[in-house]
Formats: structure tokens, C-alpha cells, sequence
């Protein structure tokens, strides 16, 4: 923190000069990220990180629960494994990082770095499972995979990033589809409960669906620039995987069946998405339960009465700290109060606590919210009650105000010129109907690089026609120019 | 488990026989690990795998206690890097994969995948640090790592790895040396309390130092076989990084100096450790501090009386759980009981609580010690209370025995012959004389194949002549053969 620019805040471009511009300003100079000296990678950094670590906490928590254990599964992945899936090697072979020498050899058969890691559990799988008894088979690795992308952008597309993995094997096929939306409903509500943020549930098309995967579902989510986000998968593999890899079980009958395969995962990229959800132009703004720290208390008022402020802050900070509340106090007496509520907002602090000599006489402290610049004064021998409410209110309303901002830029278009002003001038998801053509699903995105996101479980409506060739409709789908 | 061959408790290698068979017979037979398709890697199985996220969650308090945070660093290092720090390129290089292609394209610059992050830790220090005040920066990482040995052994040394890499900068060589010192004592305390194995701390000669370090600490423990294991390091830098990656401060004298960094580092090796250290002919011993399972329930007794016993022992269950024991029943019907005991024998569950129908009727049940094999019946009130007695006795009973047999195993020699004749027929630890030449502890790796394990901190004796040449000796050395 030590070496912030005291002019640091008048450094980030704003929002609505230059979103991209904005969010990289925000990352960098909130500290929580860093470019690294290799192409599309970055430095996630400390306060970064420990949301990362508590969206793990969490996750692992509901992963247990639902019975799945963790495991560790290699790096590398030789190439003859790509090959045994002729949709998954499509799709992947393009962003491979190849190993070709090691320990001073050539290799004689390549390795990739996993991009992800099907092949390798489902080669595994097969030597592990060989009855109905050895089902369900629930395993999750935590891991780095890369993949080679051309365009990068910090958390949301880097060259190597953190996720975890969930890979699946199952006696039937409806118990691998309700493993696949158990695993997405997971997904949806620690979405919305802990990062704050609504989202769309609903199927890819199968131009957009996992390659390899019989169906993929996501759950989709709109940054405040008006692009989606897809936050999570989850894949219905079918038999694909288990046929490519020999997957086999004997059944109660005595009959050799192949298994029915999930995979399902979440990354880093949520972090990318907390910024463009919830920051503005002054910074981060984390929701509570997530944020390092959720309460900073700053000392303000004039050098003479800075001893007894400064001891009552330090009061202040037992009290909350024994509340279990994540509070940091600031008592550095070479920076202003001014600097350091700019610094405390740029790093997305939800509540800053200012005491000063006049609030001690009064015996108050006022309260600042972060997420509505909201102050509240509230006497001392309740600001423990107080900060507790304030900091779940703060949870609740930046929920509310994405899921506002979703209704907003949800709209509906019957032509795909319709479809196409909305992009061009809101941007948002737009809702159409389409008749399942591939090509009806491309001419949306040649007119306007809006994507087909998903095909909703639950649409606001249900548009009779086909958005581009005017056909019935077989679906309705979200559309949106997306990350 | 399923799977389990009914006899497969005869097919693990008597640990006299072939100790390197006997180890991996358990560490397959109990599901712990499974060779992968890739050179040298394994897949790390569930049960092996939650005991590392236990060493994982203890160790990471202790980090964070001590003022740490946790970051994450690209797993590429472009080929530069390393040739930067001179000891370190030639130590690690013939070790490295190299990522030759990506994406399609030949890569303009190799890029190394990581063995450690001195150098990337070290490129990015220089750029955050600036000023006195941005010191101590103290990060530590888990991560994978990759280095691509000749002769491979599940956890103690394979083609990949898990670990957590720790890398602080300070402003002075005091500081940083007690903070090299602190984290070589949280995982000598954490091996001892944890995985009950006693530790020999110590500092390397300089043959055996880490690659770019001006000296290495390291903690060294016993297999059952007589062989050394180093289970941590902790090395001191000094300015080698510092002045490789032009790492400098502003300090309060407005003089520009280099920083002094440390790192340290702790490995899922330690897997390998408890199994070495405690396992025996039938199978794992695990410590009940880290085993997944601290009792398992196994009904017993004629089919009869099956539903009132299997009441009971579910009662006795969910009050174990409720004490916040990690208890399994084993209710299963259609394996034998004695098939089960010699299961959860292999698997290392530290306590057995039997019970069958004359138990109930006499209101007691059996409780047998995985480690001694001692059968001890308590009375059925008494379970809750004696089970956690027990598994605390088991924790410090494990380290107890396994430090009498490092006592037992340490020896002295005052010569080179004696030591060989030591080595040769009893191996363990031979304490020794050493006058500081290198040639002279080569000789003793000539001689026998042990290396010099460390300069222990607190020998129990002081040899006054050097065990190769007889000139006055300046340290007194452990020697062992090693893993």
C-alpha cells in the first residue's frame, strides 16, 4: 500500500470513458493483479487471492455435502489422449501448450498442459471402475490449466488460470443429468448469495456446448458494461467420454454397460466478474462476505486529540474483531483521513468506520457506506449490532441493484433488426426466438457479434418465431455480445 | 472399495522382504495413489489426498499467523529467468520441461514449467518493491511444481508435485535470517505434532544447499527402513536473488540497497513420510490427528442379532460425531467382519470399535489400536471419552516409538570404515566429523552411497577429527543414505 500515488484515484479512467480501460485501472492499482512476464498471465495478488480462497472455502463446503471427494490428477497430458475424442481435440487442440523437451531429451510422444482434464480422469476411470459398486464415482480437483488464448484479458481469459474441476461417473444417464444440475444449481446460488450477482441458468446451443459434451449448461451473468459473462458450466458428457476411454461397468445383471459421465467447473474468472458487477468509478466495491477485510476504521480529527481517538478506535477494533468481523484499523499518522478513505474505496471496502474528537464527545461514530456513499451516524455502544445489520443490508442491496440493472438490459426482440439496435445501442441480452439452425444462430452474431449465451430454463417470454429465417421457434435464447 | 480383492491383505510385501515393493503395494492397495500415463507422475487418490488438505489447512494457519499471504504466480518461466542467478540455472536446468510450442506457433522464448519460483517471485518483487515501507513482503504460493528427475518414487519424488513455495523480502540480513529460522521451526513443529515424526533440524553443507542459496536449513526424519527423508527446507538467500533481479529499496537514509530474501518450502513428500514412517506389514498407520477416518464401527456377530447391534452402533455413531470425531460405520452385509478388519487395518484407521450382540447385552464395547493392536472394552457410556483418550495416546504413542527408533538408529563413527561398517549394516544415522572439505564428504558418499544429511543444530556429540581425513574437525555431521 505504501507506495499508492496520493493522486491515485484521478488515475482511473472512468467507466464510461473506456470500460476495458477502467477495469484493468481498477485491478492494477487496487493491487490485485499484476501482469507477468509471459504472454496472457498474470500475478493474482494477496487481497485478490483471499477472495479466491474463501470462494473456495465455500465451494468445497457444497461439494462435500453433495458427496464428491478431492483428488489430484497430472499436468500433463500426452497427445494420443486428445485424440480419443474427435470433438474434444477440435476444440482444444488450437490452445495446447506442447512439452516437447525435458530433463535434456526430446520427448518421443508430446504433453500437453492440460486445458482441462476429461481425458485423464476418464483414462484413470477406466482402471478404477469395474462394477455398479464402484458408482457414483464423485471426484473435484482444485488446479492450474492453461489455455493458449489469442485475445487475454486479466482473470476473465488468461493464458493460465485456477479452477476447479468436477468430473463424474454415473451407473444410469438420468443420474449423470441430475448430478449436472445439482452441480449448476450449486454454482447459481453461490453466485448469487455470495458474489452478489443474478444470474440466467439455462443450456448452451450446441455451437456454444463443451466440446465433447452431449449438453452444457451455464449460468450467465451481465457486467455493467452491458456484455455477459458466463460464470460456470456444467456438462452432461453422456456415454462419449466413457466409450472414447473404455469406461466400463459390470451391472447387477452381468452385463458389461458403459458409464454416464458430468463434468462441471467453475474459475477466476468469478473475480473479474465482482469487479465489472460491482465496481465504479472510485473502485472496487466487494460484497461483504467475500471482502479481506469488511470493516476499516479510520481516526480523524486533529493532532491534539489523536491519543484518545486513537485508543477508542483501537476499542472499537477488539469489540468488532471479537464479533468474528473482518476489520482493519488504519491509525498511520503520515497519510491523511482523505487518502486513505481513497484508498479504502479503491480497494472496495464495504464500510469505513470514521471516529473523530467530536464523535467521542458525542460518543458516536459514523458508518460510510462503500456500495451507496450513505453515512449513518450511530451511537457507540451500538456499533457493533449495527455494523453486523448494515454489512448483510450491503449483501442484500448489491444484489438487488444487479438484478435491477439485469431486468433493465433484458429486452426482447422479435427481427434480428430489432435484435441488432438493441446491441448496437444498449447492449444488454436480448431475448429471440430461434428455430435451431446453426446458421440462424451465426447470422445473429455476422450482424451484430452478439452471441447466443443460452437457451433459458425459465424465459421472461416466449417468442413464436424464428429471430433470423421467421420459422417457428423452438426455443427462446439469450443473446448478448459477451467476455 | 469395492473393488478390494477379498485376499489382498496377503499380497502386500513384508516390509523386511523388499521395503521399496512393500511401500508401494500399500500405497496402491489403499487406494492412495495410481500411476499416471505421463513419466513419472502419479494421481493422488482421495484418502491420500484430504490428508494433504489437513497438512494444507494447519500449515496455512501457521503462515498466516506469522504475518504471511497467499498469492499465485504464473506456472511458465521464460528460459531468461533462469539464467539469470547463476548457482540456480545450473542446479535446475537439467531438471527443466520445457513449453517449446503453444497455440500453434514455436514459442520465440522457451518457456520453462516451474521447479520453483525464486526467479518469477523475484522479477515481480523488484517492480512492487520500491521503499522501506514496503518491506517485509512476505507471500508464500501452493502450487504445482515439475521437475523431471531420472529415478522416480510416488510422493518422495516424482516428475510433478504439490507444495507451497513461501518468498519474503526484508529490508536486513537479520531479519531475514530469523524469518528463514521461524518457518524451518513451524514445520519442524508441524512434522512432530502432526505427523508424529521426530525431526533432526540442521543446516546443509554446502554440496547439499538449494541451488542459488547462501545456506539451506532443513528438517530430516527416519524411515522404517534406515534411510533419511528431508521433509522441509528453509533457505536463506541473502542478496543472490536480490542482485539477479535488481530487487531494491529506498531506505529511510535515502540510500538504494539490495533486499535479503528468504524461501521455504514443504511438499506432499510428507504423504510419503507417514506411510514410511509408521505403516507396516498389514498395511497404513495413520496418525489420528490427519487420518480422514479416526474410528471406524464394524458390527459384528450372527445375522440374527444384526438389526438390534446395527442400532446401536448407529447411535454410537452420530454421538461420536456429534464429540466431532471423524467416525465411519461399516453396516455392510455382504462382507465379512474379519474382511473389514483387515480393510480398515490396510487403510490405517487409527481405532476399530467393534460390537456384537454379547457386547450389548454386557453394555460395553471393543475398541483395537491400529498401532499396537491392543484390544481394550470399555463400557458403552464410557465410548465417547475413551475414544478421544485413545486417539491421543495413539498420536503421541506413534511419535514416541518412532523417536526411540531414531535414537536406536543414531550412531556415532570416528572413522571412515566404522562409518561405512555402520552404514552397511545397519544404515540409520551416523553422526560424524567432518573438517569442512568438500572432497571429504564426497569420500563417505564414495565410500557407502550416504550423503551428508546436515550440521544438526544440537548434536549429541562432538567428533574432534574429521572421519575422512583425521585433521581437527569444524562440524559434527549427520550421514545417511536418503530418499
Amino acid at each position: 500500500m505504501a507506495k499508492q500515488d496520493k493522486q491515485f484515484v484521478k488515475e482511473i479512467t472512468p467507466q464510461s470513458e473506456d470500460f476495458s480501460r477502467w477495469y484493468i485501472d481498477v485491478l492494477q492499482k487496487a493491487e490485485w493483479m499484476d501482469y507477468a512476464p509471459v504472454r496472457g498471465c498474470i500475478v493474482i495478488r494477496p487481497d485478490a487471492y483471499e477472495i479466491w480462497e474463501r470462494c473456495q472455502r465455500e465451494l468445497d463446503r457444497e461439494f462435500k455435502r453433495t458427496g464428491h471427494r478431492n483428488a489430484y490428477f497430472p499436468l500433463f497430458i500426452p497427445e494420443s489422449f486428445f485424440e480419443k475424442e474427435k470433438e474434444h481435440v477440435e476444440g482444444f487442440n488450437p490452445e495446447l501448450p506442447w512439452v516437447t523437451e525435458a530433463g535434456g531429451d526430446i520427448l518421443e510422444e508430446r504433453l500437453a498442459v492440460r486445458p482441462t482434464s476429461e481425458t485423464m480422469f476418464g483414462h484413470m476411470y477406466a482402471q478404477w471402475i469395474q462394477s455398479y459398486r464402484d458408482l457414483p464415482l464423485l471426484l473435484n480437483q482444485w488446479a492450474n490449466v492453461v489455455r493458449w488464448e489469442k485475445r487475454t484479458l486479466p482473470f476473465l481469459r488468461t493464458s493460465e488460470f485456477l479452477w476447479q474441476e468436477g468430473h463424474t461417473a454415473h451407473a444410469t444417464e438420468e443420474e449423470a443429468r441430475e448430478e449436472t444440475m445439482r452441480m449448476l444449481g450449486i454454482y447459481a446460488d453461490f453466485v448469487e448469495s455470495f458474489l452478489a450477482i443474478p444470474v440466467i441458468r439455462g443450456q448452451k446451443t450446441p455451437s456454444e456446448k463443451f466440446a465433447g459434451a452431449v449438453e452444457t449448461y451455464t449460468i450467465e451473468s451481465l457486467m455493467k458494461d452491458g456484455r455477459a459473462l458466463q460464470t460456470a458450466t456444467s456438462h452432461y458428457l453422456g456415454q462419449n467420454f466413457a466409450k472414447s476411454f473404455e469406461i466400463q461397468y459390470l451391472d447387477k445383471d452381468n452385463q458389461l454397460k458403459y458409464v454416464y459421465t458430468t463434468s462441471w467447473g467453475m474459475s477466476t474468472r468469478i473475480l473479474g466478474a465482482i469487479v465489472m458487477v460491482h465496481g465504479d468509478d472510485r473502485g472496487l466495491v466487494l460484497p461483504p462476505k467475500l471482502s479481506p477485510t469488511q470493516v476499516v476504521i479510520v481516526p480523524i480529527g486533529p493532532a491534539k486529540a489523536r491519543e484518545a481517538v486513537v485508543a477508542k478506535a483501537r476499542e472499537l477494533f477488539d469489540a468488532l474483531k471479537r464479533a468474528d468481523i473482518r476489520v482493519h484499523l488504519d491509525d498511520r499518522d503520515d497519510v491523511s483521513p482523505g487518502w486513505k478513505f481513497n484508498e479504502y474505496e479503491l480497494r472496495g471496502v464495504p464500510i469505513r468506520l470514521e471516529l473523530g474528537p467530536r464523535d467521542l464527545e458525542a460518543s458516536q461514530a459514523v458508518l460510510a457506506r462503500r456500495d451507496t456513499g450513505e453515512k449513518i451516524t450511530v451511537p457507540l455502544d451500538a456499533v457493533i449490532e449495527r455494523v453486523q445489520a448494515l454489512l448483510s443490508d450491503i449483501q442484500r442491496d448489491l444484489f438487488e441493484a444487479a438484478k435491477r440493472r439485469l431486468e433493465e438490459n433484458s429486452h426482447v426482440a422479435e427481427t434480428l433488426d430489432q435484435l441488432v439496435e438493441i446491441i448496437q445501442t444498449k447492449r444488454g441480452f436480448v431475448l429471440a426466438g430461434w428455430c435451431g439452425d446453426d446458421a440462424c444462430e451465426r447470422a445473429v452474431k455476422d450482424a451484430c457479434t452478439a452471441t447466443s449465451r443460452c437457451i433459458p430454463f425459465d424465459p421472461p417470454a416466449r417468442p413464436s418465431t424464428c429471430v433470423t429465417c421467421g420459422k417457428p421457434a423452438k426455443h427462446a435464447v439469450w443473446f448478448a455480445k459477451s467476455y
